[in-house]
């Protein structure tokens, strides 16, 4: 948590979601689906994803009242085999979307095994460990991976940004250890840290952008001129180039030059593609067997010696748990000027306000 | 194409693959295997990945009558559902049972759209890109991942080596264009490229190894005492461990501690895990038209303007088709210290030179 987090005032998760659902239900979303979504923004922020979570609010209410989502989406499987599902998101909010394809992803892996259940007509759905997550109540093993929603990435040696940061997410069950939770975007840094450098006025490291001459770029306030770093320079191009097809193209989802910059566009159909695994540990294994085989290469990984001024090695997933921890018992931290935004979206949307 | 590959003999692929057949039949591994295995092995040696082909004969035929492979497994699945299997390799060579792999995974996903097949007890099996190809026949896209055969890799900011560069290679079919190959380990280099340099006696780029107090290391001789660095950093490190658990832990076969340096002991089972993934293009849009997206995706590219030094934007897999393309046409370069080699293993088989 960074230093100023500690003043902040912290809110209760049920006091957040249930502040959000009112929002989302005054702007003409069904009480359920309404539900959902907050569930999902708040599980975000329990897990300390926390430029993905209520932050979001104010940008998801100003695309709800821009008619950039569809309110009452008719989220339905298009097309269907035993173990794969194309599904139409009829352009509803991201987060209702993927709960239907984890959902269906997770009923159908139970009789076959596996089931890869990609979506077009999808939107922005927060962080994508959240849905990784999903399948492990079931002792599945979760996969999840997004078209993102802006692109800022140049093919490699390129310059014209014609990819994004193409995030993916892989959750994997212990037993006493905390799930492994790999939530990765496929360049060095995502453009979220970027901004934030850029408002603070701080340099960059470098290696997280360069500049159209390919040297790094420091100054962030200079971002929007340069490209964010693929991570092993060809490599992370191509991790992201097929992520895109798999997640874009083949569902008939925005890829390349049609992916639409959501947060410069309030109401064009963003037409955003995403896909989920869900594999079933017993169809390899016995359940138990697995998860304690997990642990065992946990506490593997955190056995090792480490480098000079690294106090102890971690899982990835740590920084998440640690948050789920901290925020369960405490609460979790908003800004002021976040909630100062909350506020106005209150008294706009004639809602009581976060309390 | 090295330099020096310029100047060396050359062969066709039949004469490659006739003498390596031969070879395999010679130690006891019965003809058709025999014609399989060298099969995959000259594919690769076509696609240019010259570490991984024939170049691995005198270490194969050393493991071979050392009795580190079974000459004649009973490959097998072991446990399945309508769209995933888990299979016994019986300790044979990898490239047998990846075939074996291959062909369950493409023969479930005609009928559930995809298929996920595991294995352990399997070995090396060459170049990742070659199994990843082999549903492209079928209009489908293949991914494959395995447990690298030595670990080179510790955790994040460790100091103990408990993970392998665990490659991944993915294969998108185009129309007109060649396919998309993605083949990469989850390190910055292989450290096939590092024992090169040693050989050569030159120095590494900054960035390839670090040494034990975390300080670049350069020189190649010294790589016994360093650590490859994974791509991204703690990025590259969560692939290389989830890549590992589901290659791996997911299927029974040996990860971390237990992976055995095929290179440095040649009796011992390996218990080497893969898992390649069939996905039918059909169970998600009509074939045509995703491959003349493929093509359209792979011209956008391609179109990009370049950083200064950069002649064009390269698609993953570029290096494989100009690959083939002069091998079929000019044949396969040799080096003469790889010819003396082989012509050894002739004389020792009593088997007819490759000519």
């Amino acid at each position: 948590m960074p230093d100023d987090a500690k003043s902040m005032p912290r809110f209760s998760r049920a006091a957040i979601e249930d502040f959000m659902q009112r929002c989302f239900v005054a702007t003409g979303i069904p009480n359920d689906d309404a539900g959902t979504i907050a569930h999902f923004m708040a599980e975000t922020d329990i897990m300390g994803k926390d430029s993905h979570g209520i932050f979001r609010l104010p940008g998801y209410i100003g695309r709800l009242q821009a008619g950039g989502f569809n309110k009452t989406p008719n989220i339905r499987i298009e097309q269907e085999r035993t173990a794969t599902a194309l599904v139409d998101g009829d352009n509803g909010m991201g987060h209702l979307v993927i709960n239907y394809c984890a959902e269906t992803a997770i009923r159908k892996a139970k009789q076959t095994g596996v089931a890869w259940v990609g979506v077009h007509h999808s939107n922005h759905a927060g962080a994508a460990g959240v849905y990784a997550m999903l399948p492990l109540a079931h002792d599945m093993i979760g996969l999840y991976v997004a078209v993102g929603s802006a692109n800022h990435v140049p093919p490699w040696g390129g310059t014209e940004s014609m990819l994004s940061t193409n995030p993916i997410a892989v959750a994997v069950p212990g037993m006493e250890e905390d799930p492994i939770l790999l939530d990765m975007a496929t360049t060095v840094t995502s453009y979220g840290k970027v901004k934030v450098h850029a408002q603070q006025g701080i340099p960059m490291p470098e290696g997280w952008m360069i500049d159209g001459a390919g040297n790094p770029l420091t100054d962030a306030s200079l971002a929007d001129s340069g490209y964010l770093v693929p991570i092993g320079g060809a490599k992370g191009y191509g991790l992201a180039l097929i992520f895109g097809i798999l997640a874009g193209t083949l569902n008939g989802a925005a890829f390349g030059k049609d992916v639409v910059d959501m947060n410069a566009d309030n109401s064009s159909v963003t037409n955003t593609g995403q896909f989920i695994i869900a594999l079933d540990i017993a169809a390899f294994m016995d359940v138990d067997t697995f998860k304690r085989q997990i642990d065992d290469v946990i506490r593997l990984m955190r056995s090792s010696p480490t480098l000079a001024g690294v106090d102890r090695v971690r899982l990835p997933g740590e920084g998440s748990h640690a948050a789920i921890a901290d925020r369960v018992a405490h609460g979790i931290p908003l800004s002021v000027p976040l909630l100062d935004g909350l506020r106005n979206i209150a008294d706009e949307l004639n809602v009581a306000p976060l309390d």
